[in-house]
């Protein structure tokens, strides 16, 4: 890095807390390197409080871009200049673009969610979708179909504070994209979710379920799973969740979530430098690392 | 870098404009990269107005250390908390060192100079020095001199703004360093000059002098050097001046500008970290790069 790094380099960089186990600054500088751009990335732990500072920073250090990660992701959607179609709907934003001093928030986690369906051969457009959750990723998810053109968005959640959120989100969606049908359903009405997974193309799954400590809950009963029918999860660890094991050995298409986190650095990487990322040469570069 | 930078690293960084020339992240980062320390040095381009947010800024991304340059070392001088003797005195730092929270400002162009005149196997205790010039470096180095010994500073200066400057330093090192004698004197009266060189044991540059377009210039009459007169030099490009070309040909210890400022970033990366910088390993790297 002494030969990379001079007096030129510009900064980007991550904020949240905690942010230590990010592996964002290992992949955005890896591809930064690869690209002979003179970036380089680092995660900052930082507090919501703190956001209106990180702000000034971004502005006194020129920063192109960067991230913002939880708790901080609903109080940048208020700092920036701009909010992109899908931030302004969510209300948050995980990425910010600076153009000459104009910040735009930007929401990537939906982008990463379906661009790693099409990576996979699903196009969402006119799709029937259900989606088990309410929350940040999930709500995000929600509005992408909505916005890239699916025919319905199933949402189930159980009755807990996100259940008025997925209201909202429906409200909301009903009004920018009312060609999508948005139906918010409790999670505990097993005979609704096993309907709604019948008549739809793609079950995604936006919870935590299916991460340790819960690897061994899926939300889908195996018994609904059928030859075509997309089964997504946004669980990345482990790699295979139950849902997906289930539905692999059902013949489903089934879809991990490790692509949804790449996709969506991919995103964010092409919204700071106007470039695609060289995600195949990352994973090469990681599994290499990893011997 | 890609394997160097993770979410744990930490910034350091250069404040001041312009930076985009500065050497400073090349030789840090290489350094904390050969210690295998876990931090990253870039250079910031910010104005004296925008200082103060600098200072948020600082303690906002918890940086631990790192330098400010022109325009900049004034202003810093009053935002640090605490300030090394030297920088009290000057009312400028070059450095900062922030412990938790409490951020200290050094100025360290003086103790690099007295480095580099150690390591050329000159101690300045107990010595008569003449010093041209009264801007920053200058300023620092006479009263670094008068803190490490010497016994006798004098300063000759044109009689332009800095004049006055030279009038204060004298008055600051009469109240804090009564036991070493400072003259200030027009540098236009040759005599007097011609004098104080034959008088003293070490004359020294300290204005830009020798530095394009002025490197047809030298400031002392070739004929008042003495084998056992030692002359030094601040300004390292050309890496030997006009005045150390006539003074190594009088047979006198000529030490360029050079070897001061990387005894400088020597001093600040032991601020910064607390070890020895690899300079050796630098200086080889940097001819590697150069091939």
């Amino acid at each position: 890095m002494e030969k990379r790094i001079s007096g030129h380099t510009g900064l980007m960089g991550l904020f949240g807390t905690p942010v230590g186990h990010s592996g964002s600054p290992a992949m955005y500088n890896f591809s930064f390197q690869h690209d002979g751009l003179d970036y380089a990335y680092l995660a900052f732990d930082v507090t919501e409080e703190q956001m209106p500072k990180v702000f000034e920073t971004i502005r006194l250090l020129n920063m192109r871009g960067g991230n913002f990660t939880m708790p901080c992701k609903n109080i940048a959607a208020e700092l920036v200049d701009k909010l992109s179609p899908a931030a302004e709907i969510i209300g948050a934003c995980n990425v910010f673009v600076n153009d000459n001093g104009v910040i735009t928030g930007h929401v990537t986690d939906g982008v990463g969610f379906v661009k790693n369906l099409e990576v996979n051969g699903v196009d969402v457009k006119g799709k029937k979708t259900v989606v088990l959750g309410a929350g940040g990723a999930a709500t995000a998810i929600q509005v992408q179909l909505a916005l890239d053109g699916a025919k319905e968005v199933a949402i189930f959640n159980v009755k807990d504070k996100f259940f008025d959120r997925a209201q909202g989100t429906k409200e909301k969606l009903a009004e920018k994209c009312p060609e999508c049908i948005v139906t918010v359903n409790d999670m505990e009405d097993k005979e609704k979710l096993a309907e709604a997974v019948n008549h739809c193309d793609i079950v995604i799954n936006a919870t935590t379920m299916g991460m340790k400590p819960h690897d061994d809950v899926s939300l889908i009963d195996k018994s609904l799973y059928r030859k075509d029918l997309v089964v997504a999860d946004t669980v990345y660890s482990p790699e295979k969740t139950k849902m997906i094991l289930e539905a692999e050995e059902a013949g489903c298409k089934a879809i991990g979530g490790k692509g949804m986190l790449q996709q969506q650095g991919a995103v964010n990487y092409e919204l700071f430098v106007g470039k695609k990322m060289p995600l195949e040469e990352y994973n090469k570069f990681q599994a290499e690392q990893a011997k």
